[in-house]
């Protein structure tokens, strides 16, 4: 046993955006108390939707960390997402004594781009080809810019000579060329219960980016007459199933990525995590990036999804599935078992 | 109090067609009895579904009026849905006794282009420019003509010399030059309670219009190839949810719309309605059009879409919502406020 | 009466594929026992997911006959799929005592294309032209090749002239000239009950196919910059919702299709069935293939769609459906009516 207080730890939080409705929502559910550290015009979204006992507010959502002191006096377990780990400072979150339901050192791996490309060949999952040299390009390449905001200004080539030509004028100094791979985006979502050890599916979406998810309403000879540039800034979350044959390769996948983590940190990862694939038409998944946590895709399904329909036979979003994990280790004495 | 007699108001009804399966569902997980005023074809749906306690036979959708006086006698309280704006003449309407849900003297800002848009800028919206004359075009525009059944012919432009060259052999003479702008298409369901003073985000979906959502399905190549046309006829509809941080903005948007109706008609509006957006990649909303009543994106969410589970913790239909208004108005003896 | 022994036929089987967790999952929420016929790795699913009481372990999906005999001792009756149809020789399936929801001899209509295609003309329903020579070509066209797994190497054409070019350097010798229609694809999953003589609608999907589902987030230029080429791997399936005034066409295409079919085979065609359709801009359902069974596209309403939700009031998933249509054959003496 570790110092938390299991028997007061009846406080579920997280930061006011992302996914937190989920999150709150699915506490509630099953019955713990609930409380949203948001900024005033956040706030409004929490208290409209009910799912916030109480409400902490912040100047922005950088200041985190600034009611730290009142989170762990409330005993609160924060339940971390992309907002959260985009607005908290890594060593902030590490040398902070707050209740966090994950492993907080795998965060470092989602962060880092190489860590994480590093994680993911570990686990033997197919990757795009990364070029080192735009002199080795020949195939489709997608050239990424760092910090280009929602993805703005990356473009396709097929050659070294097609990257010459259109690198012109970027003055971008940081740049990735990775293998373009033509298929469909499928986000899985897993959860895996470090109680159990069980790994689940949960669901699965695909990304609303604009204005990549609304150039293919352009005709292609309109979209060459007002010479169209492509971003990838995500707006929204639309819903899917996956072909069932398909499930056996999404359950190793997931159990990969599990044995990996454990070789990069002792208490590897569990709760709810994401694999953001393409599927070829060769029915092969490519994996480009992993979020150790949950994502927004999931906000889809906040009455469950069809996997959780049929595993549950209950309304089971990833949310509750996190409340039902962090209640069943209080009942069971094993609290830090799921905190990290 | 009105002259309305609450206490036999017990009967919701609609038109046959858009989204009367919701409305009168919704009706009668409420408790109401509902009447359905449909066509022979149209009217073997109704009954397959179970959702009318009765069918009201009409020769056309057009007829609606014709069995007024029998709507009237049954106390029946009309809900109007697309369909019904489209067949229904206003003059008819507006001299009409029967029992209307909403605003009926709004509609008129839905029918006219020109008031629409002075509504939306009044409420502060960012819109997409309107071009007075061609020589002013310097972006992307797109022509629409009045009157082209499925937005069939429309075409993009982005200079002047373009527009000229692309206009010619065109019948129509009156269009509209609109500014094109680039991102996700994205409908906000709205709510707004009279009896409480509250907006709610009931859901959002993504039209399905044919022919332009396939074309995206034919490479760019086979695209030119085959010289295709775009056009917008709509066929059905997907769901979606969105960035958890655009909410705020949502919500504002639509009081900004609740806001500026009260200046233009004393009740202003209120009950379902809907702003029809894109979001670009910048993630601004650009308005396009509010449908000023219940639009068929709702028919996704008859069990309740992600928004109304967390709100509701059952299931709760944009149709359902409409019945649960006016029950609640029933009840409050304030019928007359939900009519308009 | 048949010799079927109804007071013990209370399992429900199938392939563990397609769509076998809903099929399963249907069978236990209308009290069945279950059992799934399942490689090694595809069985961990049905474990995981807890929907089959029994499972029987095979080397390949193409054993399923092996185990004939035990699935005849148990009393299962079988539910096909597009797996199951796949997988199983002909001849195999039409001389086994194996109990079998659905008419088994209306499959080979399923499995020949122009036995499938004299149905459907049958029925009166709208065909894609098929152009017996390439001279004939004079429209856009979509040439496909038999045996091309996953679509791919399909190309359009307009006219003969393009047609001979792009034929060029094909080692395929059987191959297709369909009229390519262009509009949206709609899937309409439709089920007759043999017992009360109902068409019902159940749902509606659309496929997410790789990688022609993902070529429309590839710009126009890109996209011929990188000479994109199509195929159309199903790899999922999408939600949606049909314009409501569509609604009584889909029934009287479902009508025609079980009365051409009553034409073809005494016992015609009950149970689930879904028209692949295009919607064109002039809302006109072409009609490309029939499935006589269960498609994909009902995995994603394990819950219920919103046309069941409305019929039913409860979760009715299609493989719920099924098992309900069992249970009532049961109850009312008549399994024989729906075995066949």
């Amino acid at each position: 046993m570790t110092g938390f207080s299991t028997s007061t730890a009846r406080v579920i939080a997280t930061m006011g955006s992302h996914s937190a409705l989920q999150i709150l929502d699915g506490a509630k559910r099953e019955g713990f108390k609930t409380l949203v550290v948001a900024t005033e015009s956040a706030a409004g979204v929490y208290r409209h939707f009910g799912v916030a006992d109480s409400i902490i507010i912040v100047k922005s959502n950088g200041d985190f960390f600034s009611v730290e002191n009142e989170l762990v006096r409330k005993n609160a377990i924060i339940i971390p997402h992309a907002s959260f780990v985009a607005y908290v400072n890594s060593e902030e979150l590490e040398g902070s004594p707050i209740m966090y339901f994950g492993n907080r050192r795998i965060l470092a791996f989602e962060r880092d781009r190489s860590l994480q490309r590093k994680w993911l060949a570990d686990a033997g999952l197919r990757l795009p080809r990364i070029f080192k040299t735009p002199d080795d390009i020949d195939r489709p390449v997608i050239v990424k810019f760092y910090g280009a905001a929602g993805g703005k200004g990356y473009f396709l080539a097929k050659s070294p000579e097609e990257f010459y030509e259109k690198i012109r004028g970027y003055s971008h100094r940081s740049l990735t060329i990775q293998e373009y791979i033509i298929g469909v985006p499928v986000y899985i979502h897993y959860f895996y219960s470090p109680l159990t050890k069980e790994l689940e599916i949960m669901s699965l979406d695909r990304r609303y980016e604009s204005n990549v998810d609304s150039i293919g309403r352009i005709a292609a000879k309109d979209q060459i007459d007002i010479n169209l540039n492509t971003s990838y800034n995500i707006t929204g979350n639309t819903p899917l199933v996956l072909r069932e044959s398909l499930l056996p390769r999404v359950f190793e996948m997931g159990e990969a990525v599990i044995d990996a983590a454990k070789r990069l940190s002792p208490k590897g990862i569990f709760g709810p995590f994401c694999l953001e694939t393409v599927v070829t038409p060769e029915l092969e998944f490519y994996v480009f990036e992993i979020s150790a946590r949950i994502v927004a895709g999931t906000n889809l399904y906040i009455n469950g999804s069809p996997y959780t329909d049929i595993r549950y036979g209950m309304p089971m979003s990833t949310g509750r599935r996190i409340a039902l994990e962090i209640k069943r280790a209080i009942e069971q004495g094993r609290l830090d078992e799921v905190l990290g």
